[in-house]
């Protein structure tokens, strides 16, 4: 049976640990093709580069794998050129993205350049996932990982994904106490308080930088901080068609004198 | 009675025609704030900056509004720098996103900078609207889009929004015949396919434009390009909650074996 073509990105950059650690899990079930950007791209969104031109060039980060290249285009960039230039318009049989260091849990995944790889595969119809270690740290500790990545992409592989959903994968961040299981989960309704670090630059003019804090209110045992606060593995399928649905009816009542 | 504080982005940049649109016609129903990107952020999605510092500086680009401030931030980033710098945590009443020169129907949501503004206000529970044109010239006239971003910004601050809505409103482009109306709408199922334009630099290295053509392939006419496609002004009601809440009975069933 052919192996599969599983398409590798992420946005921490083709040399952080998280994406050394999904390659490796990714090898063991398909062929690997890595399109990742040269540089970090954290909290970049679902950003993409159409004022500037774009570059990709071979890389040598991962000599074991199909293919493998560096670009200096955002995580969604990378999906486009992967599918578009590299793949010659072909589309892999999975995308996925990560690890990323870090959470993307609740409200983070609309900053998220892992999850917008994710979301650009799911937009070209290719089974997606993004996978997010919640724990920033320099040294963090992806072990604990790996079986719960090849389980999650093996099952994908096998069984497909609901037309439109991709997958937001967290994982706690390693405990004594192993992973209690997985969870698939609805994102936690939270968000990031934010405080401005105002600082001086050397020619006395002010700049500010971007220091929030993450509020969840959100009490559900059902939500992805849930899962993630007790040690488990925190699935949430997510959609790309942003339509509030449930408003449609609302506003066509309420509106009704300027519809 | 306290005239509502209207706080106006974009991601086009201060200086771009249809902020100045927005601004004229936002000032005619309240007080306004500007906070405004100092340079294009057009496909930003919604990025933030959170590896480098953030510039913010009072702006006399209007100087007949309440506020004024340039930012080399991101369009989501000026909705935080608004909030949380310049209101010191005070929420305004509707934040407006927009004029954008060009679309944002359809999949274009996910990579527009000016509905990132909009949807950053609905994640603080502010009322918000993005406002596009269908108008990609240089040249493009906005001038009836104004009497119905009037009607929509009033509807919405005497109405609200439902809990976790923004909207995402495009006007066709101005046409010899008047527009017919205003249509609630969902997103239409579509997306982009990509060409990259393949050329070389001064030095003979590679480099790529991204170009590619948006394709339709949703047949209803309740969608924003069918309302487009048909002279009526697009309203999506959209959500920041991405769960794909469908879905999840569905993997819990189907994944059985490894929860």
């Amino acid at each position: 049976m052919k192996r599969p073509l599983i398409l590798v990105s992420n946005d921490d950059g083709i040399t952080a640990k998280g994406i050394r650690t999904l390659v490796e899990a990714a090898a063991e079930l398909g062929d690997v093709l890595v399109v990742a950007p040269n540089s970090p791209q954290s909290g970049m969104g679902h950003a993409i580069t159409i004022h500037s031109p774009l570059k990709i060039y071979a890389s040598d980060v991962f000599p074991q794998v199909q293919g493998c290249y560096e670009s200096s285009g955002t995580p969604a960039d990378c999906v486009k050129l992967a599918k578009y230039y590299v793949l010659k318009g072909t589309p892999p049989d999975l995308v996925v993205s990560g690890v990323n260091h870090g959470s993307n849990t609740s409200i983070s995944i609309l900053y998220s350049g892992t999850m917008s790889a994710a979301i650009e595969g799911a937009i070209e119809g290719v089974p997606a996932i993004g996978f997010s270690l919640c724990d920033y740290g320099k040294d963090a500790d992806f072990s604990h990982t790996i079986p719960y990545i090849k389980k999650v992409m093996a099952q994908v592989l096998e069984k497909g994904l609901p037309k439109g959903v991709a997958l937001n994968v967290n994982f706690p961040k390693k405990q004594e106490q192993a992973i209690q299981g997985i969870k698939i989960c609805r994102q936690a309704i939270a968000r990031w308080q934010e405080v401005f670090d105002e600082r001086q630059d050397p020619y006395g003019r002010s700049y500010l930088w971007l220091a929030g804090s993450f509020v969840n209110h959100d009490k559900g045992n059902d939500t992805d901080e849930w899962a993630i606060a007790n040690n488990y593995v925190s699935v949430v399928p997510c959609v790309f068609d942003l339509t509030a649905h449930h408003a449609i009816a609302t506003l066509n009542e309420g509106w009704e004198k300027i519809l």
